[in-house]
């Protein structure tokens, strides 16, 4: 299944993609996230679908964030040897993992602002893990049983906000710059951990980033053992697996997004995420 | 206003303590946290306080962390000088932030656990804003408005996870090590931005940390203006404002946490903020 959270008549409504388009599930305005926390599966989901009277022609409706407000949004950094090369960075042994707020999530279609800040806007083009279940300690062996769906992702970064302090944080979450979606295709319909499909970036067409999901230095399901030894995973959290290499920054000369751009991350069999690029307003 | 999130009867309250106990408000489980992002304000607050007809001992009570889910937990890094000298870092001359997700909170008087994963759990005795509203672009000089109240904190740290990647946010992350209540202060009560007041952090009654809250180098108006350059903040959002010299990680030899201590922070006119520490459970 394709599920998307988006607004149909002003409101907040959740659809499965099919041959006559959105099937329209009524969650009281309820997001895909919230239907996750709830405990809905992809059995359930697919039950809700198919008992829809009401389908929507995707160009009608405003897409939203798949989850608006996940519990938790975690990212991974220097997750592909070759984007670590083009990073100040060396290659630690232990994945590199900073959270976003809800703040920063953005959907697909959405401008995505350069901010008054800085000019230095950058792409990154990553597939998003969105989890069903959670817990705590989850062995390496049953952690893809936690993963719901994938999307394509765009955790946009201020470059020169990343590197103002030792910590990322503020690069990584100016609002509205962690695009994601449209939709969550579900882990039944993919390889196990999202593995080996092809990713591409794009500015105004151009390639700018082209790699294959399967070479992240940690995969899918060492990311969700590794973090659960430390930190209580839930339904409904969503983690950004990092970027191969491509970025602006690791350009000469450096590149980055401006007023009128636009920016697509495809992920094969997963979908296509598009954002303009507009200059915050003054 | 001193006001408090707990379990009484196994059911979730908020309360305001006064000469005669907790005033207690039956606010349909939300907690102080979920109220603020319902819009409530301290004139409001006391307004319901005041109406309440039932009375709770501070003793008989389960506290809980004031807000359990925020919107967002964003601690401030390297916010006093003594203790950027005593860590690996150079003083930056942007405030090094980081988030911590709501799964790594624990109030007043629960058990910190000491994890499977590593024994080096430090403390870190903080100073918690707690914003009341929030809003992008927040001049510095309307900053404090922001503010609802404080709280004593204790950003209780895993270093050896700290330090696995160049990102903190693991060992800042474990469940339940952000601790910090019992009380949420209002700001009607206390300094301008929470200054000039003494903070000491204690080990088994040996005082570990102490300093003054009008050390700190990015003071509370700074963060909240810088924070919201680039992201929107919200009500309910609560900030660890940075911790002074004194943690263990920074001794010679290091000393960390185990099974059986007891840390304690206290903040002069905000509280005392006392946690046991255990081992987690293989």
């Amino acid at each position: 299944m394709k599920i998307a959270s988006f607004l149909l008549d002003g409101q907040r409504r959740v659809g499965v993609l099919t041959e006559r388009g959105l099937a329209v599930i009524d969650t009281g305005g309820a997001d895909l996230g919230a239907l996750l926390r709830q405990g809905l599966d992809i059995a359930g989901l697919r039950q809700r679908a198919a008992a829809s009277q009401r389908f929507a022609d995707p160009a009608d409706v405003t897409f939203l964030p798949p989850a608006a407000e996940p519990p938790k949004v975690i990212c991974v950094g220097l997750n592909y040897a070759d984007h670590t090369k083009e990073s100040p960075y060396e290659q630690p042994d232990y994945p590199t993992l900073f959270l976003r707020a809800a703040t920063s999530l953005g959907a697909h279609g959405a401008a995505v602002e350069r901010p008054r800040a800085s000019e230095t806007l950058d792409w990154e083009g990553e597939m998003v893990v969105v989890l069903g279940k959670g817990g705590r300690h989850i062995p390496k062996d049953k952690a893809l049983d936690c993963v719901f769906g994938y999307a394509p992702g765009n955790e946009i970064s201020v470059r020169e906000y990343q590197f103002k302090s030792p910590q990322w944080t503020v690069g990584k979450n100016f609002d509205g710059t962690g695009t994601w979606g449209p939709y969550v295709v579900t882990s039944d319909e993919l390889p196990p951990g999202g593995k080996g499909l092809k990713l591409e970036t794009r500015l105004n067409g151009e390639v700018v980033q082209s790699a294959n999901t399967g070479d992240m230095l940690f995969d899918v399901a060492t990311v969700i053992a590794t973090v659960s030894e430390a930190i209580t995973l839930q339904a409904g959290d969503i983690i950004f697996s990092g970027t191969p290499a491509g970025v602006g920054f690791g350009r000469t000369p450096k590149r980055f997004m401006k007023h009128g751009d636009v920016v697509e991350v495809e992920i094969e069999r997963i979908g296509l995420l598009r954002n303009p690029i507009r200059d915050e307003q003054r």
